[in-house]
């Protein structure tokens, strides 16, 4: 539900600069390009620079480097995206839970749900759960036993906990996402695989959020362990002992193998996949589909990945990277014979100095 | 479970081309290589012919340039596999639905549910809720407050529909399918994320399916937006604001970027990563594990994978790719040093004259 | 739940040389930077042989290389990971599962299950199911109709599986993997898409370990086969028809696509992709990201992709690889310069001559 604003309450409470009518009522947020009169939009990425002159939306957040292009309204910042975060979290009402278990949930006696959480309907929560106050666990999830889960999380649907699993504060879980599944722990055994079993746990910081369908294993001996503020996208994979450190941002498709560590302050975009066993230093970022084989000790951009061309240069390409060892060949065996040419220069100085004596 | 028929049937029905015996009974359907007496073929990838010859299959729908190799009945068609997904289609008799809410089933008092749907056990569905005519929703699927479900389409089982999603006709959805879920949007405020609340929907078309454990997420601001006729593999992530045009077929395991569009008649193969806010025009192809990283103005077919190779000789193009920056300036070397022997042509040509002086 | 052992009695029963003190009692499992006294840890992957010297463990597993550097009693093996593996299987006790279905689980009249099965809270099992001794199927899952699971086969919770999937003994299935859902058979009738009725099934053999989120799609028409000894990682998605030989391991986020066999003994790292209609042999191993597109007729380690780097370096260097082509020319033109050179040999051998005339 949105919430009608003065624009000036709403400069006021987001602690940026108005350029325009304070008391222009904000009723709605659109983009601009769709933005009817009444509605507030942004512009953070240039892409849609194109739409600012012709919006029909009533205030405008920007950089103060397009102001004097504004036709709006104007809440002018370095960051026009965080003010954007910031209004739409002011003029949107988050829907109230009602406290207490639904009659279909399926709740363990031995577990602890505080009287302010809600458990919704055909929820499952097994032994000794531990459920904190104002906690909403949404219909069809299955806490298994011994988790615990901190004050205001949410889960919000078909969520999967295994057991011991321990949950911060303010996580937000979305549907389809597992945490503490057995880590992928195989010995080999003259062929055959043999199970290495899982006996570590989860731990989920604070103010985590974990995208549809992905997948967080439990340890192997030690503990998988995410850190505060860590924000996870749909579709990633996070192997056993992982340990990711606080406020990365993992976009989805990613994956990281077993025992590799990730910074604090890193960036992963889509499709990223990190090898086993490294250690990644705070502020690594590394584009999409990149794959990383070895640690990083220091920040940086990494990067990859090929990226699409049309395919039948693509084909040209392939085979001159196939050819490259021959190449490298074929350049040898030209540096070779001009070196020889080099060594027979006695000659041409000889033909030189005739020509010379000749022209003297 | 299958009907059998007569192959002129079959073929009257499908309005192929038959030669060879009509009254033949065909009662069931088989891959070349392990079809029986009474049962039907088909062959429209050329790796399968080798067993062509010795198929003992009745029937075999198959291209006019195999007519004449061809040891059984043929349904003859330029698009054999076409023919097959309709002779499977009309042997195949689809269980028929009980309509009705299973008694273990949680249905707001809000919702309104058709009496021709069947909702099985385990099914949650929030306020507000519509679902049509015939739709089945399978075992322990949730369907979010506001959500609208056309006629006759089906969630298999543990699909999770998040709040105010709208799903077309004839939709058919996947088990762990996840649609709504919140889209990765994420402000930066010195170094810690700031939650961009996602206030769009996600509508879905008619004739759409939906592999299983795909994720679609909301709209930021506008919706996310999936085309008539699109058809979605297993494990796709399609981010917020995306729009997918008409009849448009992605493979498994293809991610999708926030806010790109993607024409209609396009083929994404498996892997397939698209970055974000992009514009990719109609009939555009892209092959497996491609990473698009531009928009794509045409129609065409674009690749920009590196397959697979022995390790060993992989090693060593790693190493030249390493390389070529340093490559590219041995060349340049090279040719410098050839443009400094071609000025000093004149003592070349002075040397020639003297030979030539020499043999007159 | 850990059970205390003596070392002797661990060493005996896992078959293994003690070089310590067999009196020595163990009651926990310890990486080896983190053991107390009391507990075991081992060393089998090189990384972590820094923390060998100081570790506090009380018993160590390891090579015999190792043996003279080990602080600690030791257990000597040339595979410490499979006795670690054994270790702690011996030393785990599992949860004994209470026979019985829970009266929340609706079951179909005609279903079988065996009296000694655990059904958890909220399962749903439909017609003709059948579930074998000693069988646990967790909270939340779906057993389609006609499905079969083996003796002590475990579905950890919301496991999907659809109708007429045969599970096999000792498999164990982690949350969200759905099993049996339709391939992605379409036919393209003038631009759009007819669906092709998918009339397989799924078959698993014994002893496979299937990830959480993972996907297995039936068959067109002839099964999807799982061998035995298979062990699946979290996030893979297996096409229709595809066929995995016994005792193959695969990482998470790797795609198989249709029709595609993988011969026995074969690993697959994480976020490999093999495209359709292929025919891996046994004993075949993909490195990390690799994009298989050619079938491979005998054993070997084969990779493809590209790792990562600094992104200003990685900027320089696809710049090269796009010029690879313009390059090629460059080389071809150097060599027919040098080429039409050799061709003037003649009037450099005259001047050669001419010099030498001169020095004598």
């Amino acid at each position: 539900m949105r919430v009608a604003h003065r624009l000036g309450d709403i400069a006021c409470q987001t602690g940026v600069r108005l350029v325009g009518d304070a008391d222009c009522i904000i009723s709605s947020i659109a983009v601009l390009q769709d933005a009817a009169p009444g509605s507030i939009s942004f512009l953070s990425n240039r892409k849609y620079r194109k739409y600012l002159k012709t919006t029909r939306a009533s205030a405008i957040i920007l950089g103060p480097e397009l102001l004097e292009d504004c036709p709006a309204n104007a809440l002018v910042s370095d960051n026009p995206y965080l003010v954007f975060a910031k209004v739409a979290q002011l003029m949107t009402v988050p829907p109230t839970i009602k406290a207490g278990q639904h009659a279909s949930a399926i709740v363990a006696p031995s577990a602890q749900i505080d009287a302010s959480a809600r458990i919704a309907p055909g929820v499952v929560i097994e032994d000794n759960a531990v459920i904190g106050a104002r906690v909403d666990i949404g219909a069809g999830c299955v806490i298994g036993a011994g988790c615990q889960i901190g004050e205001e999380s949410r889960l919000v649907a078909n969520v999967t906990l295994c057991h011991e699993v321990t949950i911060g504060q303010r996580v937000l879980i979305h549907p389809g996402a597992v945490i503490g599944s057995d880590g992928f722990g195989l010995a080999n055994d003259d062929g055959a695989w043999v199970k290495v079993p899982q006996l570590g746990a989860v731990r989920i910081g604070d103010d985590v959020e974990i995208g549809a369908n992905t997948t967080i294993d439990r340890g192997a001996i030690k503990d998988t362990v995410i850190g505060d503020g860590v924000k996870l996208d749909n579709q990633i994979q996070i192997a056993h002992n992982v340990e990711i450190g606080a406020h990365t941002a993992i976009a989805a498709c990613v994956g990281i193998a077993g025992s590799t560590k990730i910074g604090s302050y890193c960036t992963l975009a889509g499709g990223v996949g990190v090898v086993g066993h490294l250690d990644i230093a705070d502020h690594v970022h590394f584009s999409a589909q990149t794959l990383v084989t070895r640690s990083v000790t220091a920040p940086g951009y990494f990067s990859g990945n090929l990226p699409a061309v049309p395919n039948n240069v693509w084909r040209k390409t392939i085979a001159r990277i196939r050819q490259l060892e021959e190449t490298t060949q074929r350049i040898r065996d030209l540096e070779k014979q001009c070196r020889q040419r080099q060594c027979e220069d006695p000659d041409r100085d000889a033909a030189k100095q005739m020509h010379n004596a000749k022209i003297e």
